[in-house]
């Protein structure tokens, strides 16, 4: 039996992954980075085969990991994790520098990023997951600590959106303990779910000009599920 | 150029990794799990080809994960963390059940558990990445946190063992702003290092019968570095 909400105990930080070039960059934020030896220092950062991203990766051979803190804004966040390169140049305006392979590496609201060279492309499905050895690493910001996804999910409210190898629809999940006296409000633009029960505020009580925390839709662009 | 410390920045949660069956199990901890695809649900793991559980692994081709809690105690986290199971066995008086696939899951100090059949393996050098489909998914324990790397280091004071994919020399740490003042010692045995200017107490002071906290080594087995 598969229980998704055990699935919430994996712990995992908050990245944005980049790739492309000076000409045509882009990146997404990613939770499922990591390390897979230690000499040389490999890493493992799972794709999605729809992201725009994934596809510049393929390209060019290379890709760049930059590590938001705790204190990484909502806009930050929007403008990586919930929308497409393939609409909007994500990367305009943004703190950025190019590294030894061409990548774009963001500095904005991180404190350390690395630069790959990919070695391997491993087919898992849906993803993509490319093994790179790493030929640059640098710490930005010493003074905060990484996100976590537990801190995202608990303490900023967030959640995966539909791309991310962690995503789940949360229409899954055991309700049978739910209070019916609160009720659920999902954006039909980002998926973002405001739960009464997580809230001091009824929906219904939310002012007119508020919006989604997550990727700032209208209050009247979210359905009751 | 790689700086070593800005590698403290990924963030992983601790793990009991298990396979085997129940004439002979053993499992390991590891820091490198994580969810590469969700549907279906499949996960990654990262394990040292020196391992007695990677060859178990390819023997039975499937695994357990359960996940440790942040008060999961030091002589569980010594026993599957810093030991061999060519040596010892592991799971001798833990509690613990065999999954759908035959192999041992462990329960105690842990608040959740998955089980995993191989369907792919991916030579990355010193380790091999197992790519699992998730078979079972389950909750011990929701009353407790998952515990982090991060806090496993900063506040158990831990650090990952020479087979981690994790695993960092600190001899090769940029050590140019160390106080002099605070000296270095290091466990024989397991290689955990008694760093001064991280306790209040120095070395010497400590008491005889003072033994390394990830091992259990007499005080006398700790050499300055």
């Amino acid at each position: 039996m598969i229980n998704l909400e055990a699935l919430f105990n994996i712990s995992y930080g908050l990245y944005i992954v980049c790739s492309g070039d000076k000409d045509k960059g882009n990146g997404y934020i990613s939770n499922t980075v990591f390390q897979v030896t230690s000499e040389p220092a490999r890493f493992a950062a799972s794709c999605n085969k729809n992201n725009y991203t994934t596809e510049l990766i393929q390209k060019t051979g290379a890709f760049s990991v930059s590590v938001l803190h705790t204190e990484a804004s909502s806009e930050i966040i929007g403008n990586f994790g919930y929308k497409s390169g393939k609409d909007v140049d994500k990367l305009k305006g943004v703190n950025l520098i190019y590294g030894e392979t061409g990548v774009p590496i963001v500095l904005d609201e991180c404190i350390s990023y690395y630069e790959f060279k990919v070695i391997q492309t491993v087919d898992v499905g849906t993803h993509i997951l490319f093994i790179g050895e790493m030929v640059t690493a640098e710490n930005i910001d010493t003074t905060k600590e990484p996100m976590t996804y537990l801190y995202y999910r608990n303490i900023r409210k967030g959640f995966s959106p539909k791309n991310a190898p962690t995503y789940i629809d949360k229409t899954k999940l055991d309700t049978k303990s739910r209070d019916a006296s609160y009720k659920r409000f999902k954006c039909e633009v980002c998926g973002y779910i405001y739960d009464e029960a997580e809230h001091d505020i009824k929906f219904a009580d939310l002012p007119d000009d508020w919006v989604c925390p997550i990727c700032y839709t209208d209050k009247a662009d979210f359905v009751e599920i």
